[in-house]
């Protein structure tokens, strides 16, 4: 791979999560990185380990919400004369909550979070695509992008969005070389998040019935490296023993 | 009909609307109709003609994206003793948009009366309505609900997240009585916004090839009147000779 | 209503099914009814009970799956002079087997009885109806049209591929003023086959948890009445209380 | 890779198609294949090219509509002990035609060749699989299977099923260790069947605008390579420059 190619990922948090493991992969793939989230100690610790095993890597602390943030994300990429190769989209924010206790900071925080974030940081990233015609967007959606169930209506309305802002965009940009893709997480991921927040479901579930964050990791590079004639927009990710 | 059913309708503005003909039907069949929206002289254009006709209706001054606006319509229609039979959102703006044009405003404002809006009303329709075990919750999509296709990838955003709301409390509330329906308006209405903002396409459509305002709300009113043992929750309405 | 209005409605069977309550209410609105069926027996019952109660009707033994027999049917209600207003095809035949037990004649039966025997039914179908610029032609589907789950996958391929056919059709002849529409029943159907071949089942779910026929067939009727300018092409029918 | 492992893929005709690629490829990983087709003459060509480039080949004569076929081929694989860790569907017949231009003839012939074939060969690839509680089954799928357009209604019935067929499969069989896939290819293939049967589509789309076979290849095995806990069991192949 030539020099001073890029990968732009955002929502990077624990150590045991997507962002983390996308970051370390494209290191390992000899991408420079530039990983942001809104933990500068977190950035760090992931920044210290990407670094120890020879990749290279820049940290930017923002806020995928805020606008300014992602546009500074982007600029300092293309600052240091990066080419931006991959961007993901890597926020995923879920509060389970059913609709009459659901008010509207919960319903406008999980939008903001999973849908207007995901629009700034689309929208820069094609910016920083467009001149090059190539480039690989992903957006990470859930089983709850394409069918709404309680306790999860607000979340899904967020997800749902998202992914019609990525079909759009795959429409409106892949005629001009930059791929777009959704990918469905349809289960759990076997990370800090799910084993901090409902331990007893990943004890239940086994380590079988977890997406692994390295098998993830490589389906995202391999829908990366299509031929321009035949690309990906939609596939979902599952366990081999979850149910659907 | 026994004495005090109600309608409520958000999203009423011009007289050839489906706003102000669903409230002239629901009035005609006896229902007592609260209309809102954020035209006073509109709607006491439409609450005029309704009440020629034998009608009774109330008007209320109501932004459906202000959630005390939306609690309060809902206030109004039950401190008179009604029952509210029928809830209607009707708010739908559209934005016809590039995605590198579209700025934040732009994309928040189209989710906020698409969405937003509609959660804030669904919401408080619920609330009404759970003491009787019944009512029928209308939400009213569009082609973008479905399908993103620049420049709408905003407004099909803003749909999606809509359509997944509505799903979502279909599944929540349809077990307690509430009937929540959406509908897929896949075409042009033949009203005053199409009028006017698009003449030449409306021309180009002939008569034929636009929804007739009539023709929409028999389908809501026989939607309504379905027996709760083989309820609709999605269906698509479409002119004949429309491409799909 | 004119005279000389006629229906068409092959899968007629039991007295307490689709094809018969449909039979019913369409004479009950005037229409002559040819109803069509394999038992000679079941046909002359239904018919009584509808000339009992004032109707015309004509019975026509018919197996939904052999073309001539289909072309017959509807040659017959031609010749009498009759407009087709309404076909039903409402042959629907399940057989639940896990993959490994499904033998190549479950496959093909269930494929013919509810995908082919829809081809034939829908082409002769549209050939009556394609002088006047008019019609309403129903295919009836069932949950497992959008969702494949064992064991019922050969049911689940032989309504998808009826689904496909319905929108196709769709897409066709629409305008040529021929109104296609495909109803996804999702949920059991209080009637004879439910009662005799799960009982249990029917138990279970109360009678509030079974679609009534009645309520079924009101919403048929309500889609035949619409106007040009809005038609429906698919609609979900479920209990209020069925899960989703 | 070890031993005595094995593809076995069905639909292999031209040298530039599809099934021809996909054994080529799955050769060169150091898989035994069998290819299956109807052409005696192709397949010896291509095992021919095979064996010249390193790769171990068996020849299968078989009509994949021909349940005794299906079995006899994958009898063969096992008796010579390979283990079969891919199997691919690869027939795919299409033949635009107007409904009232379709005979039963057609509608069946492009159902039995799209889905009653792939039926039998799931079938039996599952059979072959189950006991090794591995293994990764493709179908192919197109446009078609998700949205049904004239002239092409008879095919989207039979790739409908076909659809169904595989979502019911992975539904059925993904728990014990088999990875069903269905692949929808939304383009043209940039092959011999494209130049000979529709030449001047092909010239006006330039290259760029066809799915190149290694392209598609290339994912296949990403997908065969996938980790039980992150699987697609969908996923589309599109030109990026393809509307859609």
């Amino acid at each position: 791979m030539e020099q001073k190619c890029s990968a732009v990922i955002i929502g990077v948090g624990p150590e045991q999560g997507l962002g983390a493991s996308l970051a370390s992969f494209f290191a390992g793939k000899g991408l420079h990185v530039f990983i942001a989230g809104r933990s500068e100690d977190k950035l760090h610790k992931i920044a210290d380990k990407i670094r120890q095993t020879g990749g290279t890597v820049s940290t930017v602390l923002a806020d995928a919400t805020v606008e300014r943030d992602v546009a500074h994300l982007f600029k300092m990429a293309q600052l240091d004369g990066y080419r931006v190769d991959i961007a993901a989209y890597n926020v995923d924010s879920n509060i389970p909550s059913p609709l009459l206790e659901t008010d509207a900071e919960i319903f406008t925080t999980l939008w903001r979070q999973n849908c207007l974030g995901a629009f700034f940081f689309g929208k820069e990233a094609v910016k920083a695509m467009k001149g090059w015609h190539k480039g690989t967007l992903f957006f990470t959606g859930a089983t709850a992008s394409l069918r709404a169930k309680p306790p999860f209506t607000a979340f899904a309305a967020a997800k749902a969005g998202l992914r019609a802002l990525a079909q759009g965009m795959a429409r409106e940009f892949g005629p001009q070389g930059i791929h777009v893709v959704h990918t469905i997480i349809d289960g759990v991921i076997d990370g800090e998040r799910a084993r901090n927040q409902f331990p007893d479901y990943v004890k239940a579930k086994g380590m079988d019935g977890l997406l692994q964050l390295d098998a993830i990791v490589e389906t995202y590079w391999a829908i990366h490296q299509q031929h321009p004639s035949a690309w990906t927009h939609e596939l979902d990710l599952r366990p081999f023993k979850e149910p659907f």
